[in-house]
């Protein structure tokens, strides 16, 4: 895989998820890049952080915003497995992140269902890289908690 | 003022808004109260943290799912100067926040501009208590911004 697209990136990111999955936390992963260096890594930790606000995006932009010393981060890319949540897309417009990918979209709590006003004008999204990879891993794991 | 009431716990609430003022933070404060009980108070953190999702709602709401050891807050009470934003309503959301007090509008960023489904089904929402006073003391601190 080539270094520095947006697959590679996003495969990071499923990494990432991959990690939650054994875990026992629902599978979402995300890295937030900054001129091609991955400067966060964050998955899902609702359940060990006993935290219903720990989505992967959340602790992605508080790292990321830390690691810059700027709680914008406007010149950065995140790269998640599932489309962000209303909570997670508040986030990415108080934070102007320049771009958002998503993998796999969330008919039922994505972002996407309401206004696109939820996101910062500025910020572009792109959605599908992976999403059948994204959604199996989620898949997979609804299944093993059923079981 | 009585304790226990709306009104003595949505002043606690301001409490905290007024120390955010005191430290230059666009002043919003918060509290969520369990059995008549405070077990989180947070302020509008974003500029002594760094970071554009602390405002005082997800401190907040992270404060109590600690303090409780649940990440669920169905028998919680939120109380907050401002209207939530959408970030912050979609935290209420995951946690299932029982209710949710607050004071001034925000009709630019505010939740209610949105659909309703952004707020989980079984959170009451009341606004209006303290309104004038929450929002004086937002109008204070931008004029102070400003000069």
């Amino acid at each position: 895989m080539d270094l520095f697209t947006d697959e590679y990136f996003m495969n990071e990111a499923m990494k990432m998820a991959k990690i939650a999955f054994e875990e026992n936390e629902i599978p979402v992963g995300a890295v937030i890049v900054c001129r091609n260096k991955v400067i966060a890594r964050a998955y899902n930790q609702t359940e060990k952080l006993t935290d219903a606000t720990a989505h992967a995006e959340m602790l992605a932009i508080t790292s990321a915003a830390n690691s810059l010393g700027s709680k914008y981060l406007n010149e950065c890319k995140l790269y998640v497995t599932l489309e962000p949540c209303v909570m997670c897309a508040g986030a990415s417009f108080w934070s102007q992140l320049g771009e958002i990918h998503y993998a796999a979209s969330d008919p039922n709590r994505g972002f996407a269902r309401l206004s696109e006003t939820v996101i910062h004008p500025k910020t572009k999204v792109k959605a599908g890289l992976m999403a059948a990879e994204a959604k199996q891993l989620l898949d997979d794991f609804f299944k093993k908690l059923r079981n």
